[in-house]
C-alpha cells in the first residue's frame, strides 16, 4: 500500500484557489451548488467555514450557506466535494445574499455549527 | 473603544478570495509579492502555509515561497499583508517554479517552517 501512504501524503493539503469553485453534492450525487469561498480566522489560520453558492440562475439570486469545514468531503472520484446535507436541511440553516453578508461573528458562527449539529470550537 | 472591538469581530475571519492576490510588503513598506494561494490541510482546516508569488516580470518567471500563515499580518493601512522578513531570508527560504510544484508532505512542511524559525505544529 506504498502508493495510497504516497497518495495520502500529496493529498495532504489543497490550495485556497482549487477550493473556491469546486462543486458540492449531496450522498446521492445531486448538485447542491459550488463553494463560493471558505473563511480564515486570520489570528489561527483555521478555516472556520466554506461558503456553498446555492440556488438562482446562472449564479444571480444565489444565497450563500456558510458550512462547518467538516462537514464537506472531497470525492475524487466525483471531482467534487460532499455533504451529508438534505436540500432541506441546507435551506433552513443560516444563510445570506451578496448584498447582505452578515457580520462574521462568533454569535454567527455558533449558529451556522449548531444547525449542522457540529460543536463551535472558538 | 466599542468601535474598535466591533471592528476586531468583523475582521476575525478573512475570505479566501480576498487573501488570493493581496500584496505582500516588508515593515519598510517595500513591496515584497503578492499572495498566489494558501494551502489548507485538508483533515484539520488548518492554513498551513500561504504562498507568496515573488519575483520575474508580470507573473513570467516568478517563484512561489510558502510561508508559515503567521508570519503574515494584515495591515489594513497598506491594504495588505507585512512579513517581518528580509528578500535574503525569503531568497535563501524553501521556493518552486509553477512548473514544479513539490510534493506537499510533512517534511516539505517542516523545511518552510524550520526556515523561518517556526515550530511546526502537524
Amino acid at each position: 500500500m506504498a502508493d495510497s501512504i504516497a497518495t495520502d501524503e500529496t493529498n495532504r493539503l489543497i490550495a485556497s484557489n482549487k477550493v473556491d469553485g469546486t462543486a458540492v453534492y449531496n450522498p446521492e450525487g445531486e448538485r447542491l451548488g459550488s463553494v463560493y469561498n471558505f473563511m480564515v480566522n486570520k489570528r489561527t489560520g483555521h478555516v472556520e467555514y466554506a461558503v456553498l453558492q446555492f440556488g438562482g440562475i446562472l449564479g444571480f439570486g444565489s444565497d450563500y450557506y456558510p458550512l462547518p469545514w467538516n462537514t464537506l468531503n472531497y470525492d475524487s472520484g466525483q471531482g467534487g466535494y460532499v455533504v451529508d446535507l438534505t436540500r432541506e436541511m441546507l435551506e433552513s440553516g443560516p444563510h445570506y445574499q451578496a448584498t447582505e453578508e452578515p457580520l462574521h461573528d462568533l454569535n454567527y458562527g455558533r449558529q451556522v455549527y449548531s444547525h449542522y449539529g457540529v460543536s463551535y470550537p472558538y
